[in-house]
């Protein structure tokens, strides 16, 4: 019983096509991705041998196409008729990395349904409707790849659905944003303010014009979505993650947290336990020998939490245009592997639950709390009164008078999250509370 | 044409086999990683789902049938015949969990001989028979996975062989060895001797018995050959790596290093230049900055080089039973898939070429060289004027009296290996020179 079987995969195998003719790549969008898409499918010789045989970018579609390219391509190759790149016989693989959601979610699931395996590196596509879209692959019964679309070259999703299929994840936290890990990186180790640190990382070409997304936590939740999604196999949207951006972390609060022992890092967390998953983006407390508090400068990094493993981090640069086409490309070889052996859409489960979110005010965490009081007898007293009548439990104290009012710093035993807004509605009804200056997540037993 | 080579794949596809009985497993060792996999593959759910179906283990081979086992087993899974589970008509896959290289060598050549996939975590085999034992996979048209050989838990082989092969690979660093790591971060940071750092590693269970392989570079060396043979595609031997271990280290040593911005750990570096592959394990000075110099404690992590890329790396804890077997069945999924999918042997290209070899005398690098001077006029001229003779250039010294005899401690600017032995060779010779304390080389510009 068990020979006839195997004698039966060993003739399935045997039946699969052997020759190799070249496939064909369309590719939606010639941004600084796809010129380098282009280039290395083009140029890269090893490229073609792992891919099993040769690939060649036979469609280009632009938005315009009188603009003047750095990159030359045989002008027969260019088109502005993106869904003709999709419906041609002759595209066997469609590389979307034209970014936006809208018209790549139309064409990409035009593919899909037309049986057309396809590659994307569009972070907001897949951290919204990546869900719909593995859905829309799997029926067709064809690969849907996005590597590129989180920490552009280092490799998360295939080691996170892969290689870590066997351990029982358990969390994912990262620095998922470069720009803001270099803004908090100037402010903690050069005393930088956040409007100096941020006009230096706009200098550097860190960021967009707008940085309004990395700031603001966005492009760190779509990320984080992503990521989640595939470690727990579940459709998790950016716009389910909680999100505080690093707007209001001052040098003080860097300053302060490091006499606690802490770094200050914007992360993102996907915790799953009892069923429910939280998922958050916020500025963090870090302790300073955890291995995210070191990620410096505009590095990004995952780490992945399971019983079995303990921490795996996997840290790189997680932006620009030549890590981001690596990936593409790397998911070309895999899709272009998969269409030759004849077993596109089946390498990997698709069929993934609706996440169950746990509410942020059940987020039960420790708490940084900075204050300005007025520095006189009693006052303290008054303040130490409320977090206990609210349950919450204070670890660590740092008090400093700078003459009428003195600076007081909380660090604060694991709180619901509902608990110390509580507490912190109440503080700032004190009269004697001249301002809550900051209210930040630890990440950490304290 | 196109649309009917097409056609031709899609209904391959359909061809292949839709049922999805159980594979069973055979198991050859079952010490603490064998008996994980064990319990894995038994107890949890999500590995049936992601490989497909029901994985079966059926047979267990053991050296000793009558040692008492704290994983209790069915008494008829297990079994002292190793060669008859290999090659049982109902055993699928092939897991070997034994270690040694000659016994496992064998078998796991008869089992991919007999075409059945094999997974393996065997370091020593992999290091030394892995090229041949990939070849004869090819050969038979089956899987040969080894996750599990070096770093346990942490995805490496995968990654870099599937998510990172569109990047051009230039280099492979890491901290490859836990016990050596945790001797040289308690030395750093806690200013233990070596002897009390080693003894210390070994009451925590860092170490085995004897932990000569660890502190003499054999670990981190056949580790190191695995990962640059799969990063460069090239068949290199643990025995073809250049090995210096830690025991000559000293706390001056890590004091001194510091003090010119350096930490010390003992690095596995495999850089690809000119056609030829530099690869060596020894204890090198990095800067503090670098994303290794942080790495503390047991913990490893392999840094990854492309000009695409930049630097990505992976960290985790690189050793201990259950981050193995996590490992061990990550590749038994992907196996149970290719076999399921009549892919089995076909996932990847596993032709290598030999790797030349760059001789360790040509390989060029700063050094750092810590020297005992007589402490009196004209001694530290006739010092540099060596240095100068043989083209060595200084960057930096540091000169410290001790009574009769001075330190010097010197780094240089990037130097080739044959040079600085000369330089050594002649220091030792000069009456001046009471010793020659140390040389360690240097992972930076200078």
């Amino acid at each position: 019983m068990q020979c006839r079987r195997r004698g039966r995969i060993i003739r399935a195998r045997l039946r699969a096509p052997l020759v190799r003719p070249a496939l064909s790549v369309g590719l939606l969008g010639f941004g600084t991705v796809g010129a380098r898409v282009y280039r290395l499918l083009s140029d890269r010789q090893t490229i073609a041998e792992r891919a099993g045989g040769p690939l060649t970018v036979r469609r280009i579609a632009v938005a315009d196409l009188e603009k003047d390219r750095e990159m030359k391509v045989p002008g027969d190759l260019l088109t502005a008729d993106a869904a003709a790149v999709v419906g041609a016989s002759d595209v066997d693989i469609v590389v979307e990395v034209m970014g936006g959601r809208d018209q790549a979610g139309r064409l990409v699931r035009q593919a899909l349904e037309a049986g057309k395996p396809v590659v994307t590196a569009n972070k907001q596509l897949m951290a919204e409707d990546g869900g719909d879209l593995l859905a829309v692959a799997a029926r067709s019964g064809v690969d849907l790849c996005f590597e590129g679309s989180v920490g552009a070259g280092i490799p998360l999703i295939k080691p996170i659905r892969e290689s870590l299929a066997a351990a029982d994840l358990r969390a994912v936290t990262g620095i998922l944003n470069g720009t803001t890990n270099y803004i908090l990186t100037r402010m903690a180790s050069e005393g930088y303010s956040y409007a100096d640190a941020l006009a230096e990382a706009q200098r550097r070409g860190f960021t967009e014009a707008d940085p309004a997304e990395d700031v603001d936590g966005r492009d760190s939740a779509a990320k984080l979505a992503i990521l989640a999604s595939a470690a727990f196999n579940v459709t998790l949207r950016g716009s389910d993650v909680f999100r505080e951006g690093i707007e209001r972390i001052t040098r003080k609060d860097l300053a302060y947290a490091r006499e606690f022992g802490f770094a200050v890092k914007l992360l993102g967390i996907a915790r799953g336990a009892g069923g429910m998953i939280e998922a958050r983006v916020h500025p963090a407390l870090l302790p300073l020998d955890h291995p995210l508090a070191n990620v410096a400068d505009e590095f990004n990094a995952v780490q992945v939490e399971s019983e079995d493993l303990g921490p795996v981090i996997f840290t790189g640069r997680g932006a620009g245009g030549p890590p981001a086409a690596a990936a593409v490309v790397g998911d070309v070889i895999d899709v272009a592997r998969n269409l030759r052996l004849g077993v596109s859409g089946r390498s990997r489960p698709a069929a993934r639950r609706a996440a169950r979110i746990r509410p942020m005010e059940d987020v039960v965490l420790p708490y940084y709390l900075s204050l300005q009081l007025t520095d006189r007898p009693g006052v303290f007293a008054r303040v130490a009164a409320i977090f206990g009548e609210e349950g919450v439990s204070i670890a660590s104290i740092v008090q400093k008078s700078r003459g009428e009012v003195a600076d007081a710093v909380f660090v604060t035993h694991d709180a619901a999250e509902r608990a110390v807004r509580r507490v912190v509605e109440r503080l700032q009804s004190l009269e004697v509370v001249k301002a809550v200056t900051n209210r930040v997540r630890v990440e950490a037993k304290v």
